[in-house]
């Protein structure tokens, strides 16, 4: 291709966005920005985007089938598995104006993800055991309605998707499959160059199962998400789901002091807290109350300095859904107002959950329960009984052990570039999808989802593959593999030379972009081919005389060398 | 690939849907609908879809860049051209729930076609005279809100559309661009297998343009669209825009009879009329009252049998848009209710237009604009002055003459399969797009936009190649090339020759599909390749020894050649 004729070239602007991969796409003429999380791919990043596709696509068909559901779909398949009125990044189509709606004022669905598509579509064509276990996926456009859009591609409003679904008889063969599922994955990174730091960590299996779902997580400095790991199991956890062990206190007290009930109005947050009261933040204890789906009251407690996992605490207190209680709630059940809320004296039906990270402390403090005091020295067995077990209920924090091995953990930034979830049950349920098995029975059926996010791991990718100059392309997805540049370009001589040279790779099929520009200085095509970042850079000048200057993205320094050499190196 | 493992086999069922294409493909196992309008592609019809795109992207890359631009974007860019307000197959999306509403509450259009996009993108990066002309096009998923869905893949919802855009200096680079992408156009359809059989026609070129668009029709007994084909001068017309004169009245009137009011309460239509009054079809008149966007009202009449066209009434008048007018409208300006209007004794504020199918008659009727009344034996020049000027505001029948070169027209029915639009400055201008000449100046940039939509290609391809057995596929888009069928295949020798030639057409980069089911019958396989129709048919059996059966689609006979053989004619 003729950089010339091509549409979006690079930007001179000193412009910078919130993440690299914004920048460097932005300004390297790949993407451009529709508005916050929405971007048209230009030629470029087009070409980027194909190849991504192509790889995943190619690794996919050796487990499933490529179909292509639509984007709109009917409200009615959504509120049969209850998730019209929950899905909180769900949005539907309706009739823009008054002529549009007098035409036509049905409603549609615009699919985040396809499990109420595919499952009936699969229940039209597929009951028999026989044909039992397959797998259909499609890459295609999907849509969320993102409140805050940032990182460039990481998380759009409308993106590019490849999601797989797996439908099984069993349980087993849904597990099998998902290891499966796994390798596959692995291989799709790998050749997408990201395979060696990309790692698999545990992650919520969603409000369905106590089971993980597991995350295919590319270890990135710029990552948005952190990872946990535990050397002697060799497993990788989500922050979101690491099991955590706190460290010992620093400086533990030898005896139990006095018990205080220290007046501190408005003085709420753990920092301020400790500063005013003189202790370290880790004698403080923060304490929360929840109100479940089921109408419990809960009080969860941990140490200063930690947050409290409402996932943890959703499991362990066994209920769907939690949320903060209202004030009017914790007034009643401390007797305080919102903010001196602790773990002494709470009433009866308060089901109390305190994390391990509150216990192994003398003299600790926490909420006295009464408007704007805070109790100090607290001890257990004297102010208050020690609880009967203390629970895992934090958001684990760098430092942390890990509760089983006893192993303080490694921590890691990540990018997700992958996910995928048994989902067992919950749709084939809902649409009622049974198959008939040998025995003529109607059994359940057992189901896996399985995404990849193109749009995402375009990103990604640029994120782990960048220098100062620009992006670095690894030669699997680059969009081209030659840049080739023409200097003197109104020399004749060079022209016609630099213009064979682009033939001769054309009739190869070597995938060549051809600076041919007049106009543009030598200093301006090697940053222009620097921050484009294709992987092999050609220069044709008055200069390289009957040969051609060679160089990687990757390295320093240059080569001359013959056509016919470059042609035999690649 | 496997037919024992594709997902979506042929259906047994004797359904049968609106139209060939959506039985053919729905039973073939192409597409499956999700709702009316909106189909999922089967693993075998997007093979087809992804053809028929692939052959356009290499056609397009000859005249434009491709991009890929997002299906939402913000109602503003909407806003500007007015057609946010207007356009009534506009979807907007909005949150599905109060969840979602919580999280953000903005809502974007969802495009039907992008001008609204291409515009303001390509006015970010191209501004000078050097850079024009130039065109980007992209192949996406586009959104309509249709109150009536049919026929398949023709006309959908939600469906697969390929749009470039081009943008110029200057009205006659546009014309010059224009024609040459009609010849790239042309070679997209002889591509696609039904390039013989495509014509171009005039169109209307919308509101904003007296110059006609123009539409590809490929000439199909099933088309939804009617062609008048004009021998001498060479040119195809839509029916909406065909200029057209009526034959002359069968047995015309010698001499002028006494008019004649005639009550006849509730008698509207022409045939109904007609046998009323007892007198032909021909001697009616129809006339209907218009309101006019600038506040004028118009009585427009047309020879009974035959409808006004609103669009050559808009340009006869000299309007932006009209309607019909009002009940209350009609009895003010008749002094009869709505059903008899007529051109006699009509108050000097109407402006008449009158086809010219209502001249060169004798003794004709018309409404008497006196409630329940008609006027019978009516004469110009007698009970009302001949008109001026007769018009062309009908819409032409079979049967009608061109006014110019007066030959009677040839009827084909047709459907489209492209469109181009000049679009000169309505959306630059909307935008403000100016590019800076050479002399330092700005000036209009003149626009077009053309249209290709491959989902509904691959329906009309289906509507013109099939038999009452089945699709019979163009090999270009085909879903594969070749359609091996083992028989016997519960007997090993047989099934390891058949796996053997499926083998070696795999080695050889040939698309096969495989029937390897043990338990289908003979005459279920014939039957599912002959509706599934790919072009060549390959058998091996007991019955074929050495050999292998050879049948092509298209023929009845078939051969046995060895594979060597097969192979050297592939």
């Amino acid at each position: 291709m003729l950089y010339s004729r091509l549409f979006g070239k690079t930007k001179k602007s000193t412009k910078t966005y919130d993440s690299v991969n914004a920048t460097y796409l932005q300004k390297g003429g790949f993407i451009d920005q529709v508005m916050a999380g929405t971007y048209t791919y230009l030629t470029l990043g087009l070409r980027v985007l194909n190849k991504i596709e192509q790889i995943i696509r190619e690794e996919m068909n050796t487990i499933g089938n490529e179909i292509l559901m639509p984007s709109i779909t009917p409200i009615a398949n959504w509120e049969k598995t209850g998730r019209f009125k929950t899905v909180d990044v769900l949005m539907k189509t309706t009739p823009a104006n008054i002529f549009a709606k007098a035409k036509n004022d049905t409603e549609y669905v615009l699919n985040p993800t396809h499990e109420e598509v595919v499952t009936p579509l699969a229940q039209k064509f597929i009951l028999s055991y026989k044909d039992f276990p397959f797998a259909l996926y499609h890459i295609q456009t999907k849509f969320r309605n993102e409140p805050r859009v940032k990182s460039g591609l990481l998380r759009g409003r409308e993106f590019r998707m490849k999601d797989l679904y797996s439908f099984h008889t069993s349980d087993q063969d849904l597990k099998k499959y998902y290891e499966k599922s796994k390798e596959v994955y692995m291989r799709v990174f790998e050749r997408l160059g990201i395979g060696k730091d990309t790692v698999i960590a545990l992650a919520s299996g969603g409000s369905f199962t106590d089971d993980y779902s597991h995350e295919f997580q590319t270890l990135c400095e710029t990552g948005e998400d952190t990872l946990f790991y535990e050397k002697k199991s060799n497993i990788y956890y989500n922050k979101e789901v690491a099991p955590s062990q706190a460290p010992a206190v620093k400086n533990p007290d030898k005896e139990k002091l006095p018990r205080k009930d220290v007046e501190g109005k408005g003085i709420i947050g753990v920092e301020e807290l400790a500063e005013f009261l003189k202790i370290p933040v880790e004698k403080t204890t923060k304490t929360l109350i929840f109100e479940t789906d089921d109408n419990r009251v809960i009080a969860a407690a941990v140490r200063g300095g930690y947050d409290i996992n409402e996932d943890k605490l959703r499991k362990a207190v066994k209920c769907k859904a939690l949320k903060l209680a209202s004030a009017e709630t914790v007034k009643k059940v401390t007797g305080a107002e919102v903010g001196y809320a602790g773990i002494l004296n709470l009433p009866k039906e308060v089901e109390v959950y305190i994390d391990e990270s509150v216990g192994g402390r003398l003299n600790f403090e926490t909420g006295a329960n009464l408007s704007h005091f805070h109790s100090i020295n607290v001890n257990f067995d004297r102010d208050l009984p020690a609880p009967g077990k203390f629970y895992d209920i934090k958001v684990a924090k760098e430092g942390d052990f890990d509760p089983k091995t006893k192993e303080k953990y490694q921590v890691f930034r990540a990018s997700e570039v992958g996910n995928i979830f048994p989902l067992y049950t919950k749709f084939t349920e809902a649409f009622d999808y049974k198959f008939i098995d040998q025995d003529g029975k109607e059994k359940p059926i057992y189901m896996g989802c399985y995404g990849i996010g193109p749009s995402r791991i375009m990103g990604i990718i640029v994120e782990k593959y960048h220098d100062a100059k620009g992006i670095v392309w690894p030669a699997t997805v680059a969009p081209f593999q030659i840049h080739l540049i023409g200097l003197d370009m109104k020399d004749r001589t060079i022209s016609s030379k630099a213009h064979k040279v682009y033939k001769v790779l054309k009739e190869n099929n070597i995938e060549v972009l051809f600076d041919d520009r007049e106009e543009a200085s030598a200093g301006e095509k090697f940053a222009d081919a620097d921050l484009i970042g294709i992987p092999i850079r050609l220069v044709v000048s008055k200069r390289t005389g009957d040969q051609i200057e060679y160089k990687q993205r990757t390295e320093k320094q240059t080569r001359l060398l013959s056509l016919d050499a470059i042609m035999k190196n690649l």
